[in-house]
This record gives structure tokens, C-alpha cells and sequence, in this order.
């Protein structure tokens, strides 16, 4: 039997930069807790990912921006985001 | 751009059997989303998967029961089940 871990354990106290853990890597799929403050990623910067990528947001709020519009994540919100 | 769903959102308010619903379905993973209200398996009933499991309580708690014991999980807490 396994022990549980606790997402919302072991939080920093001070997070200069987006915080990425992986809690999970398996031949098909990673699962990553990603704890970020306020913190967005360089203004020309976007993501191109070869992975499909399924995100929720579980305290806080959190902006995506797509080449066609942002959206809006507060607690709850899951997003399916296809590769490419 | 895909619209976000809520995971918290579309709550039974009566809830006779736990509530699975298929938040992703994709070649190798899939995403549920499991509502319970103090149900719980039969007593002999043991579930023997194929698939790995990984499992995260965001809500309440949970009891596991294992061949060798017993796991509560609170919100936060998360686990990995190997396959059998």
C-alpha cells in the first residue's frame, strides 16, 4: 500500500519563480502540480507543446491566452488544450 | 480555444449511487470525476484494474480499503494505485 502525498502541502513562501512538481511520470502521462503568484510567462513567449495538455485550476485564478482569445480560470475550471 | 467546464459545477443534490462522469477520454488516459456521498463499495466487492489509478480528493474525504490496510485521504491528498 502506498501513502497518500498532499497537493497542497509544502507550499513555498516565497515563489521568485513559477514552481513545477511532478507528482506523477508514466509512459503515457505526466501528472505536474504548478504553483505560480501572479507570475506569467514572457510577453512574446508561446507555448508549442508536442504533449496535449488537460489543466485545472484548484485555488486562485489563473489567464490563458490563445492565439484567438484568453480565458478566465478560477477554481474548478479544467481545460482540455490539444497539442499544437 | 476551447471553453473551460467546471469540475465543481452540475452537483446532484440527490446522489443514490456515486456519480462518475468522463471529464477526458483520450487514447491512454482518462479523466473521471467521482462524487460520493458516504457510499461505499459492497464489503466483498474488491476492484482488480487493468489500469493504473490516480486518485486526488479535492473535496470531503475519502477511505481506501487495501489488502493491507486502510488510507484516508483528505482534500489534497493523492495517490497512485499500480494496476492489480
Amino acid at each position: 500500500m502506498t501513502s497518500p502525498s498532499n497537493l497542497f502541502a509544502r507550499m513555498p513562501r516565497r515563489l521568485p519563480d513559477e514552481l513545477f512538481t511532478t507528482l506523477l511520470d508514466a509512459a503515457s502521462v505526466r501528472i505536474e502540480r504548478i504553483v505560480c503568484h501572479g507570475h506569467a510567462s514572457p510577453g512574446e513567449f508561446w507555448y508549442d507543446q508536442d504533449q496535449h495538455e488537460w489543466v485545472i485550476v484548484l485555488k486562485g485564478a489563473a489567464r490563458l491566452r490563445f492565439e484567438d482569445g484568453s480565458v478566465e480560470l478560477k477554481p474548478g475550471n479544467c481545460l482540455n488544450i490539444p497539442a499544437h
